[in-house]
């Protein structure tokens, strides 16, 4: 198999988890928060979904430019930002070359070194799960208790 | 670098923080739930524990016998149990040779296929991440608001 195709296999079999919380949070809970000082329910979505996105462009552009762009077009509702984000992330993971996924990215500014584009997607999936595990005890707290295991192996 | 260093480094990057906010889980906390239908904090603390050094062991063993084992051992004290098998884990994932992460090990009764011993690691470490993510928003609900970032870079 290829090496994008792996990826893109990896990426999906949490992605489609993350989306499965998404999907359950109700319009009236994207103010929910656990406590005073927690990330909301609908900016943790909305940050792991532009996060993903904004690192696999990085790996594709060979730079981290785009670590700087606003995300203007977030759409409000969250179900419809998670169709449309993960969308443009499968398609740009299914884009790269084994090249790109070598290449050396100066992420000095943001990590301190540099990181070669298949580290850079590591560090991605990494911070994918980690905000997952935290909006499964989110969704709980709303009152869901038919929950998918952590990773989705179908 | 050799590849058992580069897990172990990737294993602690991950530990080191499980294991900073174990050690703010205060005793009277270990039965804290977040709803109830969740793990409690001191459950979910060991069964993090223990599965990475039951992933381990079997990448080491080249079998998942040690699945099928019961932690009689585990210390009550969670700091304790955090200290004691990380220390085994490390030793375990230094010990890895190539040839034992490339092994394939049937894993078919757990996750239904085949998996090399290196694939196993990353599904550790994906678990091990996962929760975390839960245990952030558990220790922020004990009234921590001093937390790590979710990975240790130093």
């Amino acid at each position: 198999m290829e090496r994008s195709q792996k990826l893109l296999n990896y990426f999906l079999s949490h992605r489609s988890v993350t989306n499965e919380l998404i999907n359950k949070i109700e319009e009236k809970n994207y103010d929910y928060k656990p406590t005073e000082t927690s990330m909301p329910a609908g900016k943790l979505a909305t940050h792991m979904l532009t996060s993903f996105y904004t690192f696999a462009r990085t790996v594709k552009d060979g730079n981290a430019a785009v670590f700087g762009e606003k995300f203007e077009s977030v759409p409000q509702n969250l179900s419809e930002a998670a169709a449309a984000y993960t969308e443009k992330t499968k398609d740009l993971i299914y884009s790269l070359t084994n090249e790109e996924l070598e290449r050396s990215i100066d992420m000095k500014q943001i990590f301190g070194m540099e990181l070669t584009g298949s580290q850079l997607l590591q560090i991605a999936m990494d911070h994918e799960i980690h905000h997952k595990g935290n909006l499964f005890v989110y969704v709980r707290e709303m009152g869901h208790t038919d929950l998918p295991m952590f990773v989705s192996r179908g």
